[in-house]
């Protein structure tokens, strides 16, 4: 019998018209559509591919083992991330070896810092896998902003604000162009790189881009409250332009 | 009368069915499809969104005056590309006035390294626009190669392959993740860098993916010659992994 192939779906970045046409093509096919989600909630990935997924799905959702955020030192978390993951593989095999493809759901683009990838280098191993790429969180914050990110020769860097503030102010102070992800309760060491870098007065705070809620300040006009996970600064380049 | 609007609509990285579903409706819609392209073609852009439009539509090309790579500092150069921005321009101004959408193709993401945002920059200042993000070429890249690109706390950089061999080699040797663009005559010097930086054996290079003549090898097992200006050289991250 043949085994179905796991694939990566990428969403984009909330919107769902900013899905691709071939993810809408996938979601529409797939016997088994799986999905990360908090335990309790229907979790964002299902809710922005809802209006493409038909009746009488076999849906499959894989619950984080913990709801608030924990420090990546801590032993315990690691080994009980460990664990999650190599339980949610075990789920999509079951499925794969039936024969049933599984269209597995990834915000954003699945192979661009996503949990998707967790799943994929284990179940590649031993099943057949595609693709889909999405528009990244990011295209879909700099677009809502309407901000030009990189022109002919900038280097673009994307940070993640869990770096430390000296580690952060070094690379913004050498890069033309940045992208500061994971901001929640970062958000005051990262604007203090950003002071340091001299680049207060060019980053711009965006949250829940191209979603309900979304909100795009200057983020000189923003103040320290803790930002969620998902919001993200941009500082754009200022490269050549005839 | 009200005005148009001009609308950048991301293209995705080649393949026809990586538009997003709001790129395909913006495309369907608009009354004029403009588009960059080198005299004498139809372009890239027009050939992804082949299909998407309909028959009919004003379509308005705009010829980009050189067809051979040029150095940037040369200032015979920089005079022809800020006239040909300006009269294209001028060209898209003079549907908008008459109250006609404008839905501007861009290969890629309309504000990730575009020809686009030279126009949008001068537009927006007397009318209203909209960006629909696109599926940048490196997630078309990495999609295909099957490459998690960035994991946890790995910095991914973009470095435009025209830096200097110097400052790539820093650059690579301080980031996790790197994608090199616009490879053309500097794949040598940008293979330099990388072997400086150590790196050689985790680099694929990628040409043309997503589409017909997709080429997809590690970097060491392909030669210095010339490579398209649109191939990269992807350096995956391997950042926290559970």
């Amino acid at each position: 019998m043949t085994k179905g192939r796991l694939i990566g779906v990428g969403l984009g970045p909330g919107d769902p018209e900013l899905l691709t046409v071939k993810a809408v093509e996938i979601i529409r096919a797939a016997p088994v559509i799986a999905f990360f989600a908090k335990k309790g909630r229907r979790g964002n990935a299902r809710e922005i591919a809802d209006r493409w997924i038909p009746e009488g799905r076999i849906e499959l959702p894989l619950y984080y083992p913990m709801t608030t955020e924990v420090s990546f030192e801590d032993s315990r978390y690691i080994a009980s991330l460990r664990a999650f993951y190599e339980a949610a593989t075990d789920m999509l095999a079951a499925h794969l070896d039936t024969g049933r493809d599984v269209a597995l759901l990834a915000e954003g683009d699945p192979l661009f810092y996503s949990s998707f990838m967790h799943l994929y280098v284990r179940v590649r191993e031993h099943f057949a896998t595609e693709i889909v790429p999405g528009v990244t969180g990011m295209a879909g914050c700099w677009s809502r902003a309407g901000l030009p990110m990189s022109w002919g020769d900038d280097a673009l860097s994307v940070l993640p604000g869990t770096l430390s503030e000296d580690d952060l102010a070094k690379r913004l102070a050498e890069t033309q162009a940045a992208v500061i992800m994971k901001l929640g309760a970062n958000l005051p060491k990262v604007r203090r790189a950003i002071l340091r870098a001299n680049l207060l007065q060019h980053a711009i705070y965006v949250e829940r881009g191209t979603m309900a809620g979304e909100k795009i300040v200057r983020l000189a006009e923003r103040g320290d409250e803790e930002a969620p996970y998902f919001a993200m600064i941009l500082i754009p380049g200022n490269g050549r332009r005839p």
